[in-house]
Protein backbone atom coordinates (compact mmCIF):
# COMPACT_ATOMS: atom_id res chain seq x y z
CA UNK A 1 0.00 0.00 0.00
CA UNK A 2 3.16 2.26 1.06
CA UNK A 3 2.69 3.28 -2.96
CA UNK A 4 -0.53 4.75 -2.65
CA UNK A 5 0.99 6.94 0.12
CA UNK A 6 1.39 10.58 -1.13
CA UNK A 7 2.63 12.19 2.09
CA UNK A 8 2.46 15.93 0.45
CA UNK A 9 -1.33 15.29 0.70
CA UNK A 10 -1.01 15.18 4.76
CA UNK A 11 1.19 18.98 4.91
CA UNK A 12 -1.76 20.64 4.58
CA UNK A 13 -3.53 19.52 7.64
CA UNK A 14 -4.14 22.80 9.69
CA UNK A 15 -2.10 23.07 13.23
CA UNK A 16 -1.37 26.19 16.36
CA UNK A 17 1.67 26.01 17.83
CA UNK A 18 2.05 24.85 21.61
CA UNK A 19 4.61 24.59 24.28
CA UNK A 20 3.46 21.63 26.05
CA UNK A 21 5.13 20.94 29.23
CA UNK A 22 4.88 18.49 32.38
CA UNK A 23 7.05 18.42 35.98
CA UNK A 24 8.30 14.80 37.84
CA UNK A 25 9.95 14.56 40.65
CA UNK A 26 10.40 18.73 41.10
CA UNK A 27 11.71 18.52 37.41
CA UNK A 28 10.40 20.70 34.61
CA UNK A 29 9.91 19.25 30.96
CA UNK A 30 8.59 21.09 28.07
CA UNK A 31 8.87 20.98 24.63
CA UNK A 32 6.96 22.49 21.17
CA UNK A 33 4.41 20.63 20.05
CA UNK A 34 2.04 21.33 16.65
CA UNK A 35 -0.36 18.42 17.24
CA UNK A 36 -2.72 19.63 20.30
CA UNK A 37 -6.38 19.84 19.83
CA UNK A 38 -10.04 20.15 21.63
CA UNK A 39 -11.70 16.66 21.83
CA UNK A 40 -14.74 18.10 23.87
CA UNK A 41 -16.51 20.77 25.45
CA UNK A 42 -18.72 19.52 27.87
CA UNK A 43 -16.30 19.36 29.99
CA UNK A 44 -13.39 20.60 28.65
CA UNK A 45 -10.79 17.84 27.56
CA UNK A 46 -7.75 18.46 25.28
CA UNK A 47 -5.17 15.95 23.11
CA UNK A 48 -1.42 15.58 22.07
CA UNK A 49 0.54 13.82 20.56
CA UNK A 50 4.03 13.30 22.10
CA UNK A 51 7.21 11.52 20.76
CA UNK A 52 7.94 8.49 22.98
CA UNK A 53 11.68 9.63 22.32
CA UNK A 54 10.80 13.14 24.02
CA UNK A 55 11.95 14.31 28.10
CA UNK A 56 8.42 15.23 28.27
CA UNK A 57 6.87 11.91 27.26
CA UNK A 58 8.49 10.58 30.34
CA UNK A 59 7.26 13.50 32.55
CA UNK A 60 3.54 13.25 31.24
CA UNK A 61 3.50 9.50 32.29
CA UNK A 62 5.05 9.68 35.61
CA UNK A 63 3.08 12.72 36.52
CA UNK A 64 -0.33 11.61 34.87
CA UNK A 65 -0.65 15.90 33.55
CA UNK A 66 0.16 17.95 31.21
CA UNK A 67 0.16 21.97 30.41
CA UNK A 68 -0.23 23.80 27.15
CA UNK A 69 0.98 26.96 26.45
CA UNK A 70 -0.34 28.73 22.98
CA UNK A 71 2.15 30.63 21.34
CA UNK A 72 2.03 33.43 19.98
CA UNK A 73 2.64 34.62 16.48
CA UNK A 74 5.40 36.74 17.16
CA UNK A 75 7.53 34.18 18.99
CA UNK A 76 11.58 34.39 18.30
CA UNK A 77 13.04 31.53 16.42
CA UNK A 78 15.52 31.87 19.34
CA UNK A 79 12.63 30.76 21.80
CA UNK A 80 10.76 28.45 19.55
CA UNK A 81 15.01 26.79 18.90
CA UNK A 82 14.92 26.11 22.92
CA UNK A 83 11.82 24.82 23.25
CA UNK A 84 11.65 22.40 19.91
CA UNK A 85 14.77 21.58 19.48
CA UNK A 86 16.93 20.96 22.28
CA UNK A 87 16.18 18.41 24.91
CA UNK A 88 15.85 18.80 28.15
CA UNK A 89 18.15 16.08 29.12
CA UNK A 90 20.81 18.39 28.32
CA UNK A 91 19.50 22.24 28.83
CA UNK A 92 17.44 23.60 31.52
CA UNK A 93 15.25 25.44 29.10
CA UNK A 94 13.29 27.26 32.35
CA UNK A 95 16.10 28.60 33.50
CA UNK A 96 15.98 31.93 31.49
CA UNK A 97 12.11 31.42 30.93
CA UNK A 98 9.31 33.41 31.98
CA UNK A 99 6.88 30.26 33.81
CA UNK A 100 4.65 30.02 37.10
CA UNK A 101 3.83 26.75 38.46
CA UNK A 102 0.44 25.46 38.20
CA UNK A 103 -2.30 23.67 39.99
CA UNK A 104 -0.59 20.60 39.22
CA UNK A 105 2.60 21.59 39.95
CA UNK A 106 3.42 21.74 35.73
CA UNK A 107 5.33 24.69 34.80
CA UNK A 108 3.15 26.85 33.29
CA UNK A 109 5.24 28.78 30.54
CA UNK A 110 4.29 32.57 30.09
CA UNK A 111 6.36 33.69 27.79
CA UNK A 112 5.50 34.55 24.13
CA UNK A 113 1.91 33.11 25.51
CA UNK A 114 -1.60 33.80 24.24
CA UNK A 115 -3.30 31.49 26.64
CA UNK A 116 -2.68 28.83 29.69
CA UNK A 117 -4.20 25.41 30.34
CA UNK A 118 -3.68 22.88 32.37
CA UNK A 119 -4.91 19.24 32.27
CA UNK A 120 -4.69 15.61 34.27
CA UNK A 121 -4.26 12.65 31.79
CA UNK A 122 -7.87 10.40 31.69
CA UNK A 123 -6.44 8.71 29.09
CA UNK A 124 -3.75 7.51 26.27
CA UNK A 125 -3.37 5.70 23.24
CA UNK A 126 -0.51 4.06 21.98
CA UNK A 127 0.36 4.71 18.58
CA UNK A 128 3.63 3.44 18.01
CA UNK A 129 6.29 5.96 17.92
CA UNK A 130 3.83 8.84 19.99
CA UNK A 131 1.52 8.51 22.88
CA UNK A 132 -1.56 10.34 22.14
CA UNK A 133 -3.04 11.72 25.75
CA UNK A 134 -6.10 12.93 26.49
CA UNK A 135 -6.81 15.77 29.41
CA UNK A 136 -8.90 17.00 31.54
CA UNK A 137 -8.43 20.63 31.44
CA UNK A 138 -8.46 22.05 34.88
CA UNK A 139 -7.47 25.21 34.69
CA UNK A 140 -7.53 27.77 31.52
CA UNK A 141 -6.45 31.19 31.35
CA UNK A 142 -6.07 33.94 28.48
CA UNK A 143 -2.86 35.65 29.28
CA UNK A 144 -3.21 37.86 26.33
CA UNK A 145 -5.18 39.49 23.18
CA UNK A 146 -2.66 38.63 20.33
CA UNK A 147 -2.38 36.53 17.47
CA UNK A 148 -1.76 33.15 17.93
CA UNK A 149 1.00 31.35 15.89
CA UNK A 150 -0.09 28.93 13.41
CA UNK A 151 2.22 25.93 12.26
CA UNK A 152 1.71 27.11 8.76
CA UNK A 153 2.91 30.61 9.46
CA UNK A 154 5.98 29.08 11.35
CA UNK A 155 6.82 27.04 8.52
CA UNK A 156 5.98 29.37 5.27
CA UNK A 157 6.59 32.87 6.53
CA UNK A 158 9.14 32.05 9.36
CA UNK A 159 10.66 29.02 7.04
CA UNK A 160 11.28 27.30 10.55
CA UNK A 161 12.08 23.79 10.38
CA UNK A 162 10.35 20.32 11.71
CA UNK A 163 12.36 18.03 13.88
CA UNK A 164 12.03 14.33 12.20
CA UNK A 165 10.48 12.69 15.30
CA UNK A 166 7.30 15.35 14.77
CA UNK A 167 4.69 13.77 14.10
CA UNK A 168 3.75 16.26 11.22
CA UNK A 169 7.78 16.06 9.80
CA UNK A 170 7.95 17.76 6.73
CA UNK A 171 11.22 17.81 5.00
CA UNK A 172 13.41 21.06 5.04
CA UNK A 173 11.73 23.68 1.97
CA UNK A 174 8.91 21.95 1.07
CA UNK A 175 5.26 23.41 2.05
CA UNK A 176 1.97 22.34 1.33
CA UNK A 177 1.00 24.48 -1.12
CA UNK B 1 -12.66 23.98 39.22
CA UNK B 2 -15.30 25.40 37.38
CA UNK B 3 -14.01 28.77 38.04
CA UNK B 4 -10.84 28.42 37.17
CA UNK B 5 -11.62 27.48 33.14
CA UNK B 6 -11.81 30.66 30.97
CA UNK B 7 -12.64 28.75 27.68
CA UNK B 8 -11.60 31.90 25.83
CA UNK B 9 -8.04 30.66 26.40
CA UNK B 10 -9.32 27.39 24.55
CA UNK B 11 -10.23 29.16 21.26
CA UNK B 12 -6.80 30.29 19.73
CA UNK B 13 -5.75 26.73 19.26
CA UNK B 14 -5.41 26.60 15.75
CA UNK B 15 -7.11 24.01 13.23
CA UNK B 16 -8.08 22.91 9.13
CA UNK B 17 -10.94 22.33 8.18
CA UNK B 18 -11.84 18.94 6.88
CA UNK B 19 -14.71 16.90 5.78
CA UNK B 20 -14.74 13.42 7.37
CA UNK B 21 -16.39 10.35 5.77
CA UNK B 22 -16.71 6.73 5.98
CA UNK B 23 -19.80 4.07 4.58
CA UNK B 24 -21.42 1.49 6.07
CA UNK B 25 -24.20 -0.78 4.71
CA UNK B 26 -23.41 1.10 1.05
CA UNK B 27 -24.96 3.64 2.61
CA UNK B 28 -22.22 6.94 2.97
CA UNK B 29 -22.07 9.23 5.89
CA UNK B 30 -19.75 12.28 6.22
CA UNK B 31 -19.53 15.55 7.67
CA UNK B 32 -17.28 19.17 8.45
CA UNK B 33 -14.89 18.32 11.94
CA UNK B 34 -11.66 20.47 12.29
CA UNK B 35 -10.37 18.27 14.82
CA UNK B 36 -8.51 16.21 12.28
CA UNK B 37 -4.32 15.93 12.88
CA UNK B 38 -1.30 13.94 11.99
CA UNK B 39 -0.08 11.41 15.25
CA UNK B 40 2.84 9.71 13.61
CA UNK B 41 4.51 9.89 10.19
CA UNK B 42 5.88 6.27 10.62
CA UNK B 43 3.67 4.92 9.74
CA UNK B 44 1.24 7.73 8.72
CA UNK B 45 -1.48 7.64 11.43
CA UNK B 46 -4.30 10.48 11.96
CA UNK B 47 -6.38 11.17 14.79
CA UNK B 48 -9.90 12.81 14.63
CA UNK B 49 -12.90 13.62 17.46
CA UNK B 50 -16.53 12.52 16.20
CA UNK B 51 -19.28 13.25 18.04
CA UNK B 52 -21.25 10.46 19.36
CA UNK B 53 -24.57 12.00 18.48
CA UNK B 54 -23.55 12.28 14.52
CA UNK B 55 -24.15 9.44 11.70
CA UNK B 56 -20.34 9.86 10.55
CA UNK B 57 -19.89 8.08 13.94
CA UNK B 58 -22.05 5.45 13.81
CA UNK B 59 -20.69 4.37 10.60
CA UNK B 60 -17.22 4.57 11.53
CA UNK B 61 -17.68 2.25 14.47
CA UNK B 62 -18.99 -0.11 12.10
CA UNK B 63 -16.82 0.50 9.15
CA UNK B 64 -13.90 0.45 11.19
CA UNK B 65 -12.16 3.33 8.73
CA UNK B 66 -12.55 7.09 7.83
CA UNK B 67 -11.64 9.47 4.97
CA UNK B 68 -10.94 12.89 5.33
CA UNK B 69 -10.98 15.44 2.58
CA UNK B 70 -8.93 18.28 3.50
CA UNK B 71 -10.97 21.83 2.60
CA UNK B 72 -9.91 24.94 0.06
CA UNK B 73 -9.70 28.15 1.40
CA UNK B 74 -12.33 29.09 -1.07
CA UNK B 75 -15.30 26.44 -0.29
CA UNK B 76 -18.27 28.08 -0.20
CA UNK B 77 -20.51 28.38 2.84
CA UNK B 78 -23.23 26.51 1.29
CA UNK B 79 -21.12 23.27 1.20
CA UNK B 80 -19.96 24.21 4.73
CA UNK B 81 -23.89 24.02 5.69
CA UNK B 82 -24.77 20.83 4.09
CA UNK B 83 -21.89 18.92 5.29
CA UNK B 84 -21.75 20.51 8.83
CA UNK B 85 -25.35 21.50 9.80
CA UNK B 86 -27.30 19.06 7.92
CA UNK B 87 -27.68 15.12 8.93
CA UNK B 88 -27.25 12.38 6.83
CA UNK B 89 -30.82 10.92 8.76
CA UNK B 90 -32.32 13.83 7.01
CA UNK B 91 -30.85 14.80 3.64
CA UNK B 92 -28.55 12.61 0.94
CA UNK B 93 -25.11 15.04 0.81
CA UNK B 94 -23.53 12.66 -1.47
CA UNK B 95 -26.38 13.36 -4.14
CA UNK B 96 -25.21 16.50 -5.75
CA UNK B 97 -21.60 15.94 -4.50
CA UNK B 98 -18.25 15.34 -6.45
CA UNK B 99 -16.85 12.21 -4.63
CA UNK B 100 -15.39 8.95 -5.57
CA UNK B 101 -15.33 5.54 -3.72
CA UNK B 102 -11.83 4.85 -1.53
CA UNK B 103 -10.23 1.30 -1.46
CA UNK B 104 -12.22 0.82 2.08
CA UNK B 105 -15.32 2.20 0.04
CA UNK B 106 -15.68 5.30 2.31
CA UNK B 107 -16.93 8.12 0.11
CA UNK B 108 -13.81 10.16 -0.54
CA UNK B 109 -15.39 13.87 -1.09
CA UNK B 110 -13.10 15.23 -4.09
CA UNK B 111 -15.50 18.60 -4.74
CA UNK B 112 -13.42 21.69 -3.10
CA UNK B 113 -10.83 19.33 -1.79
CA UNK B 114 -7.15 20.34 -1.44
CA UNK B 115 -6.11 16.54 -0.80
CA UNK B 116 -8.09 13.55 0.21
CA UNK B 117 -6.78 10.33 2.71
CA UNK B 118 -8.12 7.14 3.67
CA UNK B 119 -7.63 5.45 7.08
CA UNK B 120 -8.11 2.25 8.85
CA UNK B 121 -9.13 2.58 12.37
CA UNK B 122 -6.80 0.55 14.82
CA UNK B 123 -7.77 2.70 18.12
CA UNK B 124 -10.07 4.47 19.92
CA UNK B 125 -10.51 6.45 22.97
CA UNK B 126 -13.79 7.64 24.71
CA UNK B 127 -13.96 11.13 25.34
CA UNK B 128 -17.59 11.07 26.70
CA UNK B 129 -19.37 13.70 24.17
CA UNK B 130 -17.15 12.36 21.54
CA UNK B 131 -14.78 9.52 20.44
CA UNK B 132 -11.44 9.91 19.72
CA UNK B 133 -10.12 7.36 16.92
CA UNK B 134 -7.00 7.16 15.51
CA UNK B 135 -6.60 5.69 11.64
CA UNK B 136 -3.74 3.96 10.14
CA UNK B 137 -3.68 6.32 6.84
CA UNK B 138 -4.28 3.47 3.78
CA UNK B 139 -3.90 5.71 0.58
CA UNK B 140 -3.71 9.88 0.76
CA UNK B 141 -3.34 11.85 -2.27
CA UNK B 142 -3.06 15.43 -3.42
CA UNK B 143 -5.78 16.95 -5.46
CA UNK B 144 -4.71 20.29 -6.09
CA UNK B 145 -2.15 22.97 -5.08
CA UNK B 146 -4.79 25.64 -2.99
CA UNK B 147 -4.63 27.31 -0.11
CA UNK B 148 -5.70 24.65 2.86
CA UNK B 149 -9.17 26.39 4.50
CA UNK B 150 -8.15 27.10 8.43
CA UNK B 151 -10.61 27.17 11.36
CA UNK B 152 -9.63 30.44 12.05
CA UNK B 153 -10.36 31.74 8.47
CA UNK B 154 -13.76 30.13 8.45
CA UNK B 155 -14.72 31.78 12.21
CA UNK B 156 -13.07 35.61 11.64
CA UNK B 157 -13.16 36.17 7.42
CA UNK B 158 -16.17 33.72 6.47
CA UNK B 159 -18.03 34.68 9.49
CA UNK B 160 -19.06 30.74 10.26
CA UNK B 161 -20.89 29.25 13.46
CA UNK B 162 -19.96 26.59 15.10
CA UNK B 163 -22.24 23.71 15.87
CA UNK B 164 -23.07 23.45 19.65
CA UNK B 165 -21.64 19.50 19.61
CA UNK B 166 -18.55 20.29 17.95
CA UNK B 167 -15.74 19.77 20.09
CA UNK B 168 -14.26 23.37 20.21
CA UNK B 169 -18.03 25.04 19.81
CA UNK B 170 -17.43 28.66 20.31
CA UNK B 171 -20.53 30.92 20.61
CA UNK B 172 -21.78 33.22 17.59
CA UNK B 173 -19.62 36.16 17.52
CA UNK B 174 -16.90 35.41 19.68
CA UNK B 175 -13.71 34.96 18.35
CA UNK B 176 -10.05 34.35 19.87
CA UNK B 177 -8.68 37.54 20.04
Amino acid sequence: MADKIDRTALWGMGYGMYIVSAAAERQYSGQIANTVFQVTNNPPRIATAISKSNLTHEYIKKAGHFAVTVLEESTPMIFIGLFGFRSGRVIDKFEKTAFETGLTGAPLVTEHGVALMESKVISEIDCGTHTLFVGEILAARQLKTAVPLTYKYYREVIKGRTPVDSPTFIPEGKTAE
